[in-house]
């Protein structure tokens, strides 16, 4: 039996997605984050030493990282093949998005969400305005120059086919799913409405809905 | 024939020295980073509308992101399976460290050198003190408490065994590579011993000294 180490609001969300897309049955163990610091709990290192969430296990498999959890449930369970491309161009784009998502865009809406959140931390009131300035400075030098090419070519990605690698679902779109649920939360997408389009088409799958019923109402933070 | 677009001083060296392992020719087109930024030049947007590095080219083909990069090659020229295991907790461990490396390792060290600078970067006298206590403040809340594990969990799977996936290199140890070096210019490893021993490991491979000498000297910002 497969166990999903489940922290809530978390990209975890997506290997529920995934599981219900492959029709499986699996339990959730679910985690809540430390109210402080939004951490995950001690307990989850007794799946996995870093104590990180997602985690499976699968009889006396564990299985960590988003990426890696994919491609193994996709090798054990996707039998008919159905999402992920067998060879060609259609690999080549699944397996950009699928390394894309959390080596090239996560980390940076990571890192704004640290930089929105550092003035907003307790500190002596004349602080706050220079704590602003140099959070923001690092968001327009660093941040902006590299987060917005990136929306940018998913937007164009987004608007010559339905789905990342073409009109079908595969898991490059689950993959890819919780950093664009996340831009939604730190920027504006007005600018992006391919990207707006494609967030709303994963909530409505039956299998998203089915997802989220199961592990309980989720948000990025 | 295999074009590798090599910005100096970045994640592309991985490539050449998996293409040094795999016996293949290939062409190198450098680029230089921008002295004020150490961005990757306009020029690189022309093979990849990201701009980022590694990218390279086969043919048709173009194929960016080092993960995918790596499985690309692989799949194609690893004939004799050398590089990626076939099945079982070797692919398992493969697909883990391939992941771990950018997904989880790297943007912290990335986070981490943004908030080094910080306090380098001109500003006036006055400010320099809050600047340094800020993004200190961010190394201990944040940076420090997620590398922390991670660097002791690598310490502890470099202990079991020579590589990270056994006792043979695999092309998980040439995407590992990378993070580690950038480490070792950010944080003391005394106290990692089996870390400091793998990055001399990697940099005594004659396939890594070969694409040294072809990519030109490295070092990792």
């Amino acid at each position: 039996m497969i166990t999903v180490h489940h922290l809530e609001n978390s990209r975890s969300q997506r290997i529920l997605w995934l599981l219900e897309e492959l029709g499986l049955d699996y339990d959730i163990v679910e985690y809540k984050r430390d109210p402080d610091s939004a951490a995950a709990p001690e307990s989850l290192k007794k799946i996995h030493p870093l104590g990180k969430s997602p985690v499976i296990t699968d009889g006396e498999i564990t299985v960590a990282e988003s990426g890696a959890i994919i491609e193994y449930l996709l090798d054990r369970y996707d039998t008919e093949k159905r999402l992920r491309p067998i060879d060609g161009q259609a690999l080549l784009d699944y397996r950009y998005w699928l390394h894309f998502a959390e080596g090239s865009l996560m980390p940076l809406l990571v890192m704004k969400l640290v930089m929105m959140k550092v003035p907003k931390s307790p500190m002596p009131f004349f602080i706050k305005p220079i704590a602003k300035a140099i959070t923001g400075k690092v968001q327009e030098k660093f941040i902006l120059p590299r987060i917005k090419p990136q929306m940018l070519f998913i937007e164009k990605t987004l608007g010559e086919h339905t789905w990342f690698v073409g009109e079908e679902l595969t898991a490059a779109d689950i993959q890819m799913s919780f950093p664009l649920q996340a831009s939604s939360t730190r920027m504006d997408l007005s600018e992006f409405p391919n990207i707006a389009r494609f967030i709303k088409q994963v909530e409505a799958q039956p299998a998203y809905q089915k997802a989220v019923a199961k592990g309980g109402a989720f948000t990025t933070l």
